[in-house]
């Protein structure tokens, strides 16, 4: 982390995304304008996905975004977890509704209705859909991306047959989120599954991807979720067995949605801006020219043409020709995160070159025309295993694994505190109690991530109340 | 038209595209849901327009769906308009807002205060940006697709330094909707400009591309808008030009929507079910064994590698491989709109050949497997002109130019009704008043669908006044 990052992360991050374009805020509470930059990561982050659904046969669909009130009442925790956070439509016109019609916080009953008319019989199942909406949660405190009243996300809906085939798809979606998070996003996450207080309201187990931000702090990034037969039951899907038996189906959701953005950003991003692999950037080659190159017009003769070759092959390319000075231009595509500048002045031109350099790698380096096209394809190849690598080391650096009571664990806080340092990820042992979970929380602001399925290290004492632990968890401050 | 079409085109549509699986009915009044062959169409009109913004350089966006009750008042014809089909937020879980919150109909004003914002200078200028999004009008007669309280499109938004290049940019979009509409869709289009009466509310002028149904009534199928000033008044978007006078912007905004699918659906849907050209068809081709497969397993096995063959070269191909009848899955695709159809029995294999059907041809033909895949690129290659063509002779054989009196429209009328034919668009003069066209539409039901470009006929007098015409216009009954 910068100077800047360390002193307050959540200015640099409330400046840096406005800075760069990503975000602008809305006359709605809590609600953002995703601008052009900000909505395309979303847009790549779609198109990697959907080619996941289609190797998976998961088809996308659209449901109505208002849910009548009647449904939500249909399955008792998911109304209880929802309802506060739920706007209300109650009128058309000048005329008041009979029944109140809830914007979408989320599917399962509008879905579970609609699957218990189309699943009839074993040969229907698994019935699997995904669809990509807006959906709304009037959240108390709000952070452009990360916790908005209004965001984007898709869920995925599917039922089976059994326990077994429903669990699968679970764990197989969460497989994928953190394929799609590490590999093409380069964030690195955390697997598990949460606790039943953290779990979705009206699931039997909630499994999650947690990211671990530059602060320290965690996101959860992705959530799936293995739903049994509650909304089966709530909104009678059943189909019949090849024994002729009407059985309720097991089902199964999942989402994913525009906090990833603020995952990305919070990740990869440095003093000067914003840091993004090629994989979902805007823009990953920016070329312009320097010196004096209006008195030379063969610089943009060579720069046009590389401009061409490059969008030709596909690349996000662009070409700053403004008459801003190179320092100005320099930052400002920093800011933005672009992932490779090709700079070319009257030498380099006479040289038979240009000056390169990627976002984040300090140098910058001589590059002929000759070698120009496999070196942007090599540096673009490699940026995100570079940028996973890094943020991984960093997220060890920051993960803890001594610290064996609520007292130790206030006095590393403090310590981080005093140091700057940041307190990151603590390992602890968990009795299994909610009043371990709520003194963690009341105490220290941490909050219980996940139970690791692949624990570090097991611990043998609760942190509270120094029982026997049964599960070994990861606590953190969290966005 | 079949017989069936003929009888109630209403109750063919509506049985066919439920039947086919293309939407279901939801619990909101005038809400559907798009099921994954209705989505898809939509899906792929999506990614054709995409591809078109991105020649222009119009990027997506996405705004706050919530939009202030104040920000509507701001202009006026346009609260107008909108103010009876709006749904409003006026709760959050149980807490009442202060200001109502609208559910966006379209978004020229959430837009347009953010565009007072980002808009300085002449060098921001043109600033254009688009949208894909569910918007809401609760209007009182809903038919699914083409009438519905939520449907999705795309609204693009745009700013410019003066009248030419916003007219310019308004109409090239025009231009744009009719291209996708026909060479993409096979929907031949009427392209023309509304009335002062049908004008979006809010635009100085509106511009539609309008579609015959094969019931001879229309479908606009895409607005494109001149809005002046009226918005850059409203939210205060003004520029600094290089003489550095602050000057209102000229604004344009233009929409297409799921409307499409209804006029995909009614243009070239028959009596057995949907037709859809490839470019948007969720089936392109679908591989099915006949005769008796099961014993004959070399027969699945060609099947398997011909479907391997088609998937890897792109196509969107399907193997029915069920236990159903072939006389079943015939009419299940058909039904579906499958474009082609590739039918492989005992004796086809031996001859090493296949059966193939054409959606929309009488006939089957033989194809030798070495001959397969040039004759499916070539079908489908064909299939959309072919489409286009014969919706285009079937509009001209439904376009009426000697109808000069109220008195004979409602006599054509009547000799339509019965013979069985349809009353289709028909030219008419017009004196420029309202009265006429309320007249009208009081008296036939026909509505003015726009002033064509290219007039077939002038026209010399009004329709009802009998006074001079000033312009000549297409009437339709429409949906």
């Amino acid at each position: 982390m910068s100077e800047q990052q360390k002193n307050d992360f959540t200015e640099w991050y409330l400046k840096t995304i406005q800075q760069a374009e990503l975000m602008a805020y809305s006359p709605v509470r809590g609600s953002i304008i995703f601008r052009p930059d900000g909505f395309e990561l979303w847009e790549h982050i779609q198109e990697e996905f959907n080619k996941f659904l289609k190797t998976q046969d998961i088809r996308n669909a659209y449901f109505p975004m208002l849910i009548p009130k009647s449904f939500f009442m249909k399955e008792a925790d998911h109304i209880e977890g929802f309802a506060p956070e739920l706007p209300w439509v109650t009128e058309v016109g000048d005329e008041k509704l009979d029944e109140p019609l809830a914007l979408r916080p989320t599917s399962e009953t509008m879905i579970g209705s609609a699957f218990s008319d189309w699943i009839n019989s074993y040969r229907d199942l698994p019935y699997e859909i995904n669809q990509w909406a807006n959906v709304f949660r009037w959240e108390k405190k709000t952070l452009p991306f990360l916790r908005t009243s209004e965001f984007l996300w898709q869920e995925g809906h599917t039922a089976h047959a059994n326990e077994s085939d429903a669990r699968e798809r679970t764990m197989g979606i969460l497989d994928e989120y953190a394929r799609l998070a590490e590999e093409f996003l380069a964030i690195p996450v955390y697997k598990g599954q949460k606790t039943p207080s953290e779990r979705f309201a009206g699931a039997v187990d909630t499994y999650s991807i947690e990211a671990m931000m530059q602060d320290g702090k965690a996101v959860q990034a992705g959530t799936s979720h293995y739903l049994g037969t509650k909304f089966a039951e709530a909104f009678d899907i059943t189909y019949l067995t090849k024994e002729n038996k009407h059985t309720h189906v097991h089902t199964t959701s999942w989402g994913m949605s525009t906090r990833l953005l603020g995952s990305l950003i919070m990740t990869h991003g440095d003093e000067k801006g914003l840091v993004f692999p090629p994989t979902v950037a805007p823009t990953q080659i920016v070329l312009m020219p320097v010196g004096p190159w209006k008195k030379n017009p063969a610089i943009m003769e060579k720069l046009d043409e590389l401009f061409a070759k490059f969008k030709k092959a596909g690349y996000r390319v662009r070409l700053d020709d403004t008459d801003n000075s190179p320092g100005y231009k320099f930052n400002e595509w920093e800011l933005k995160g672009a992932c490779l500048r090709i700079e070319c002045g009257p030498r380099d031109l006479e040289n038979g070159h240009v000056m390169v350099k990627v976002r984040d790698l300090d140098e910058k380096n001589t590059v002929t025309f000759a070698e120009l096209e496999d070196y942007v394809a090599e540096q673009l190849q490699i940026m995100p295993k570079r940028l996973l690598e890094k943020a991984r080391a960093r997220n060890k650096a920051n993960e803890h694994y001594d610290i064996n009571t609520l007292a130790e664990l206030k006095a590393h806080i403090e310590k981080s505190n005093a140091e700057g340092t940041v307190p990151g990820f603590v390992l602890v042992g968990w009795d299994g109690s909610e009043e371990t979970e709520a003194k963690i929380k009341e105490e220290t602001g941490f909050t219980t991530r996940n139970i690791p399925f692949e624990v570090p290290m097991e611990k043998e004492f609760d942190l509270v109340s120094g029982k026997p632990a049964k599960y070994t968890l990861w606590i953190a401050r969290a966005y």
